[in-house]
């Protein structure tokens, strides 16, 4: 593809004015939002209002007055369009590995003895969180290979997977799944935002995901969940702290947990990252699903394609891929930053790729164009060999 | 005592130059900060910083430039002094809720059997989280008349008692629990920033709590929790999410707890809420902790007064008491809305009780007798009567 024709795309493209929402640094193209999206201006101004008037003027008045207390579910409805799910059955609260820890813990204990069961290449924080709850109740731990379907209680699983972008089938899952008598809690981390997500259609009743990577909630912005009214009724999560509870603010001694999935809430939220990601998510308001999709999906094989020219080996994927891609290359971590230092931002997933991911909402065409150029200089000058990039940092 | 005598007793107040360090709106005397502090100026500064610059133009790098990955530790070392603890023994993560079940789940699991244990009027959300705990371990929860030690794995107990603010003795109860083989976890929510404590002297191993009362860390604020290093080596918590793991990085399979308190972190902190208690914390630097808490002590006994001029019934308290106090009364919630109304910012906790806090921090002595001029008005002319104050909002 020449430059002309990506900008020809972009001309085209029907999400090409969601771009001035964002707040982008000048000559960085930014290929990592699948790992912290960029401010919206929106956030930014929410952040402002939220510290310097709702805290600062408000003070404990703006519980009831900013409506800080309905903010968990008031950001949850806007997210449960993106997954397809029933606005009230998606609240925002804790972190992915908060919450998996509840609804895993809710489902284990109405199927004890049965096992808890991930992929051994599942992202860590699931691994570790049924690791952590399987040594607590005793639960057997099954480690399998991605896409098996054994007798367990609970099963969690991504439906982007975070190497490698293969989406996982939702349906075919769900159908597997419940023949086996299992409930599937979703990763939904790495594709909500990113890709078209239907959990009423697929029958999916479990979810967990993240708010700051392709929601652009900002850093560690808190994670959602979800829970299908039904399911829920019937489910008691473990953390029930008082957010969670019917009547918080009636100080009760006994515990009655709120109606639907708002009983999977635990302490207080944290207000001024979760009102950054309700802002943010806001630029959804509108987007079509698929068309978001097509445009990850269409600009990731822009920049695969740039990576072959450069020799590059890309993990394969078969099938239907979400926003990112990855390149498989010994000295990946060096590739990775020799492109930061040329204004092209990616990620290193040890231990060996490097991993470029696709938010549809600000990038063009012509930035993945461009970013396909640097890459070819940087791999045809090896300047990836220089020492400086051979260097990890803590955070990769 | 007469307003000239408050104005020189705050002529004479070490802590008085502190309140400039606040934004506080005009016309308000918020004695409500042991609910929600108010914002320091650093920390309205920080969070601008942290969304404009490190979020905005660091992007992903800030977790290494600006040191986002360290942070719950270094928010954790400005705590521990605040507590007593050694420094890299407390983190900041997750709320209180959470943080109170990872800590009893970790100790239960080393006394399989025995039993949790709670008072039936301690802060609700610490009931409810052993009340979950229990239900799914199986390990029996036992609701105590508070100050009994009796046999079991854990007992969670609040230094400063929410309604009351009597301060319990942390030595004894130590002394008393180690006798019987309990473990106490202390909620310290009420207390940090207001009492001066010390949990190395007096035997303390296990502690949480919040980061948005008297730290003044903003609505929500992360909570803390403390371990101590040769009791956190000993034990797993069960929510071992990957920013607990000893090198989150590496992306392995297999959970390896971080060394120490560390271990008791799970999912990605929210950054931005964590930059804002991080800062305000910066205020306690120097400030002696009896002398914060001689001067909670003394702006609560003048509001006492005043109190018992207008002829309204404290809560007794015998003994040392934290930085709140509070009334009893059929009509509490009316009164304290009435009191709102003339810019005296208290809170209302269900069923009776009228509560006002007095952090040391940012009161003066002439603010709180102005407020005690205030209340004797609303009483005397019993303005709280009037239809408007009765009706109750959703968070009282």
């Amino acid at each position: 593809m020449t430059r002309a024709e990506a900008e020809a795309l972009d001309r085209a493209d029907p999400l090409a004015d969601l771009r001035s929402a964002f707040d982008l640094p000048e000559g960085v193209i930014y290929l990592d939002g699948n790992s912290l999206g960029p401010p919206t201006k929106a956030a930014l101004a929410r952040l402002r209002q939220g510290a310097e008037e709702e805290w600062a003027k408000g003070l404990i008045r703006s519980w009831n007055d900013a409506g800080w207390i309905d903010l968990p579910h008031r950001a949850g409805a806007k997210i449960a369009r993106l997954i397809g799910a029933q606005s009230g059955d998606v609240v925002v609260c804790d972190s992915v590995s908060v919450n998996l820890f509840k609804i895993a813990a809710a489902l284990l204990a109405r199927k004890p003895g049965r096992a808890l069961c991930v992929a051994a290449d599942e992202f860590p924080t699931d691994q570790y969180v049924l690791e952590g709850l399987s040594r607590l109740t005793g639960a057997p731990l099954l480690r399998i290979v991605a896409g098996e379907v054994p007798e367990a209680a609970v099963i969690v699983r991504s439906l982007v997977h975070y190497k490698t972008a293969a989406v996982a089938d939702m349906a075919e899952a769900e159908r597997a799944a419940a023949e086996r008598g299992a409930d599937i809690i979703w990763d939904l981390s790495h594709a909500t935002g990113a890709v078209a997500i239907d959990v009423s259609a697929n029958g999916a009743r479990f979810a967990a995901g993240c708010g700051y990577k392709y929601l652009n909630g900002g850093p560690g912005a808190p994670a959602f969940l979800y829970v299908r009214r039904d399911a829920a009724e019937r489910l008691r999560q473990p953390i029930s702290g008082w957010m969670g509870a019917q009547a918080p603010f009636d100080f009760s001694s006994a515990y009655e947990p709120a109606d639907g999935a708002a009983r999977f809430a635990a302490g207080t939220p944290p207000i001024l990252s979760l009102s950054a990601l309700d802002a943010s998510l806001d630029l959804f308001d509108g987007v079509d699903l698929d068309a978001l999709e097509a445009k990850a999906r269409a600009l990731g094989d822009l920049f695969l394609a740039a990576g072959a020219a450069a020799g590059l080996q890309p993990v394969a994927v078969a099938g239907r891929r979400g926003g990112h891609v990855a390149f498989r290359h010994a000295d990946a971590y060096a590739i990775v930053q020799a492109m930061i230092a040329q204004g092209v931002i990616g990620d290193f997933r040890a231990p060996d790729l490097a991993r470029f991911g696709f938010s549809p909402l600000y990038l063009s065409y012509a930035d993945v164009w461009r970013a396909g150029e640097i890459l070819n200089v940087v791999m045809a000058r090896e300047t990836w060999r220089e020492p400086a990039f051979a260097r990890r940092s803590r955070v990769t």
